[in-house]
């Protein structure tokens, strides 16, 4: 079939919006028609040519929502008009981590998806004869697309697109990392580093599960009012200060420490204030952002072995077919928001203007309608 | 009253042996006579003046029995005749890290600790009129000395001297790390870097909590039948071998990564390695040896951001008058061995004899017997 796509054809090239085509799904995939999708710094950051292993030609998006319009042979946990969420983190359920039940990190396509292609070793893509490489496994800015079964949750049916794409990355992994991967209890103090998109989804997860303190860092002072909205209840304007002074403000608005940290910048300085900035005895530090390749994250010894534990978190730690639906819920029952996040909607062919908006620090989260 | 003590006098000078005066207990303190004291590589670290915050002269020593011969008024926990293990981690159950539940790392009593006196900001030692320092809050190279009762936990009578003082340090430290820290569970894959004495109780708290595999990973080859001889069932020689050579040979020894690996070098280059080798999605490394001053630890944050958590651990986390008992029980019912770590006694005389053995590595533990 043919379907509309922005394609990425180089690296630090605007999208291309064309018409491609797409094999229907083979055994074990469904194909996908996806109503809405938000425009991550994932994509952005493979797009501006910084991820070392990006692959070009290739069709980017992985935070999406929509309907399964067809199954290939032996698919069986969803079916035609299911409403789902693809998943760049697929859950198995069989491979050693899902069966570990202490990681959501599912070995089961790893190895084909880093490739850019679906687990037979092929993409269902291709341009005027060419192929073209599925990105994250997801591919979400192709009003259509194919998906492994494992790669799919299902969702309510009430879940309005718009807004549910975003659970697909950044909701689930800012909200997730505090429920899933800190586990943060109701009474403790959270400090979140950076307030984009994923430091938001951390304040309000944080809000969620009832955290006494939630105290918001930013160098952008329009950040405290997006704070606030979503249950921040302390903001500290970083900019001009050295580590130690952060530390030291945060150790003092804490009684001593933070419980949980969370870093949601990539920036590696930043992720070692956010450890040294945790309790001795207890507290934990979550790394949320990605890096800059090459760059590493240091600190003395001590710091650990005073009790402070450093972590990092992928896709909120969720097991994608059975949290993601958990979280629509949440969202549906208005324990969290999205919809005050959602500052701009725009056409598929409008969406070189989303990554604009993204750069210039103008949107929280842009999102592409079909 | 007048007690036989080991002084350290200066930096890099051996101890003199010599009769100093000790005073009795004030309040909330007690008198204990020390039966026997361990050497660990602490009172090296700073008898070597490697520690930048080492005083001196004082009375060195942390890891001692012996029996309370007096109280100061308002000691309760504790009377004259009962066996002791003093503790350079106290417990006094009321600090905010006592009542966290989360930590041993009480602070009751930190800052003097560190100064080198007593709660009240006093030494009880002095020698021709000169004040000499406490250390660790313990001094257990004095026959006789002086601890605050939150600092003294109180064991069975029946365990002999000369070995349960190792639990006052290096036993706990080790086997508590594997208990109280990582929480190691039946089935568990382990691996221990560095087969001293912190090493081989790691080993030995693996197997009292029954992991699967427990490799052991040393450059001394001497060392594998140390190993063997407490639990381990595997052992990696790694003298030559780079980082990654290493990490492989981990991961391919382990099916993907340890569970849990556990310095006992304090290199910071090993605490990477021990890092690198966990099991992706959710290996745990924990730091117990010592590092260097000023030297740090790096990663790429990836790897904390793929599952593996990096931690710490002080005194094997164990709560003192809590936990200490309890260890000192294992022992007495064949849970874990002792005595045949204890590879050489001394009298107090021969102390320095003792630092020669560690020095040499000819010496698991060497213990002092009044
Ligand atoms: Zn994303
Ligand atoms: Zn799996
Ligand atoms: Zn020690
Ligand atoms: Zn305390």
């Amino acid at each position: 079939m043919k379907t509309r796509a922005a394609v990425a054809f180089e690296a630090k090239k605007p999208l291309e919006i064309v018409e491609v085509d797409l094999e229907g799904p083979k055994e074990g995939e469904v194909l996908v028609e996806i109503m809405a999708t938000g425009l991550c710094h994932t994509d952005a950051y493979t797009l501006d040519g910084l991820d070392s292993e990006g692959l070009f030609p290739s069709i980017l998006g992985h935070e999406g929502a929509g309907i399964v319009r067809e199954i290939g042979p032996g698919v069986t946990s969803v079916k035609p008009d299911d409403h789902v969420i693809p998943l760049y983190t697929p859950e198995c359920r069989q491979c050693k981590s899902c069966l570990s039940g202490k990681t959501n990190l599912c070995t089961a396509i790893r190895a084909t998806q880093g490739k850019g292609v679906m687990p037979d070793g092929t993409s269902r893509f291709s341009y005027k004869g060419e192929m073209i490489h599925h990105y994250m496994g997801c591919s979400t800015f192709s009003n259509f697309t194919v998906l492994p079964e494992i790669a799919v949750a299902k969702i309510r049916e009430d879940a309005p697109f718009k807004t549910s794409c975003y659970i697909g990355c950044g909701v689930t992994t800012g909200v997730g990392a505090v429920t899933n991967t800190a586990k943060v209890q109701v009474g403790d103090n959270v400090v979140v580093f950076g307030l984009g998109g994923i430091g938001l989804n951390v304040i309000q997860g944080a809000k969620l599960a009832g955290a006494a303190k939630i105290i918001g860092i930013d160098i952008n002072p329009d950040r405290e009012e997006w704070g606030r909205k979503f249950g921040m209840t302390e903001f500290l304007n970083t900019r001009g200060m050295g580590h130690d002074e952060i530390v030291q403000k945060i150790v003092a608005m804490t009684d001593g420490g933070a419980d949980y940290t969370f870093d949601c910048t990539g920036n590696t300085n930043v992720m070692r204030t956010a450890l040294e900035a945790c309790h001795r005895g207890w507290g934990e530090s979550i790394i949320i952002g990605v890096a800059e390749a090459g760059k590493e994250i240091s600190t003395r010894p001590f710091q650990l072995v005073t009790g402070r534990v450093w972590k990092g978190t992928a896709f909120g730690g969720a097991k994608g077919r059975t949290d993601v639906p958990k979280i629509v819920d949440w969202y549906m029952n208005g324990q969290i928001e999205i919809d005050p996040m959602i500052t701009h909607v725009l056409t598929l062919d409008e969406i070189n203007k989303g990554f604009d908006l993204m750069h210039a620090g103008e949107s929280i989260r842009s999102v592409v309608v079909y």
